[in-house]
């Protein structure tokens, strides 16, 4: 019987990142767009673990714009906190890839997150099926 | 008797934004996370039109921390493209403010999306309710 | 015979910006880095005023990358200051066209600054002459 | 004999830095005021790397504003390039700290910059003399 929560069935991978201090605000804490960019790098430094360069797709002509993103913040982080950003693929990707995230500083969970992106033809610019050379290194992750 | 479409219990106010060049990305769109600025932008022209300036907030010691975020992106954003974003409050906030943002570029909606932020002490980093120089402002505007 | 104060012979310019929440940094100023937006913003505003769009040359196959940034930074700006951006071109460009900028809070300098930017053509990214559909508008301001 | 160029008596660092999509533009460049960051991270580590956290330094009520930026820009940075700051000391600091940096991708110079800081009292924000916690460090790399 297949379970939603086998957690053989996912990709997960930690990214270190280190707040600078042009990412803090005047609260002192660090300004809340700017954990789309620490998502950005979570989720590029997960495709590379599994021998996925972002940067390839592109040069192949696919683009992978982000269509949702959502967040909950629990706490802030300040200057110079080394944040570890969980970063989890729980569904095989079709058209749509979706990415779920959590931030730590240590043991404390600051937010957790959300993003849908879409695989799209940088000529068309329409949306496309999850590209042969990104589904088969996926596929080895969810099939048992 | 409807009431939640009850268009003279909101307030709602229009922001121009034009794109900047250093907030695009190699896509050439709007980088996904520079829409937490413009809404930021978006929600303090808001108040500013109903004599609440955010920096006189914070100079009397209430801090007003982004709880919560999300965003649909429907279609993208381009250099210099101006921007219109309209913002909603539509209930009266108590210790939570929530705003809804729409943004068109002409008459095509590029994405809609909502905060949440908490009136927080400054001093003791607590939620506390909405304080009276503000609801006194916003009662004027849900009332009937 | 006074040359390099002759006021008729140089383009100037002041755009307003106001400080975004995004742009402060937990000192409580706007962080050093960002002037370089507020820059972009202030010289792609004086070229519109005098019929020049940035959008349209790119539009044309010419890229305008900066080559030299220097800054001196005299007082801080705060959130929600709005201040004033001078630019001036004060001598007629080449391949290179140069800009200065002082930003002013009221009657307060906050800070001097100076870009440099190279034509160059997209398709070779090799640097060129400044185009005809720009030096014929500037060469009316220069001439005498 | 002293010589100014006396390689012994100057403190450098190098930094390893990934370009974020967040930081290119349409251009398809590093947009030219992010480096203003990466430097920020380069000095901060070349500090870290010292046994001084700039962190701690303004904990103990010392800020280290930039009063002036100079940059010359050789060639662009790209999306996921690996680029090494070297970071340099190279004069004892009094009041005010430079920093000088080159940016690298592999054995390609990318530009050349400098920055100038200014120890500032957190509470009177004037300058003060560089802290004896700060100055213990450096001489040890200055003296001979």
């Amino acid at each position: 019987m297949r379970q939603t929560n086998d957690l053989s069935r996912m990709i997960s991978h930690t990214t270190s990142i280190r707040v600078r201090y042009a990412e803090t605000d005047q609260m002192g804490f660090v300004y809340y767009g700017n954990y789309a960019t620490y998502f950005e790098v979570a989720r590029v430094e997960m495709l590379r673990s599994i021998a996925i360069t972002y940067r390839s797709l592109e040069e192949n002509g696919i683009l992978l714009p982000v269509v949702r993103f959502q967040i909950n913040y629990l706490a802030p982080a300040h200057y110079d906190d080394e944040l570890l950003i969980k970063t989890f693929i729980r569904e095989k990707p079709s058209a749509r890839i979706k990415f779920a995230y959590q931030t730590y500083r240590g043991e404390t969970l600051l937010n957790e997150a959300e993003t849908d992106l879409v695989f799209t033809d940088a000529a068309s610019k329409k949306p496309m099926r999850c590209p042969a050379q990104f589904s088969n290194i996926l596929n080895a992750h969810f099939s048992n």
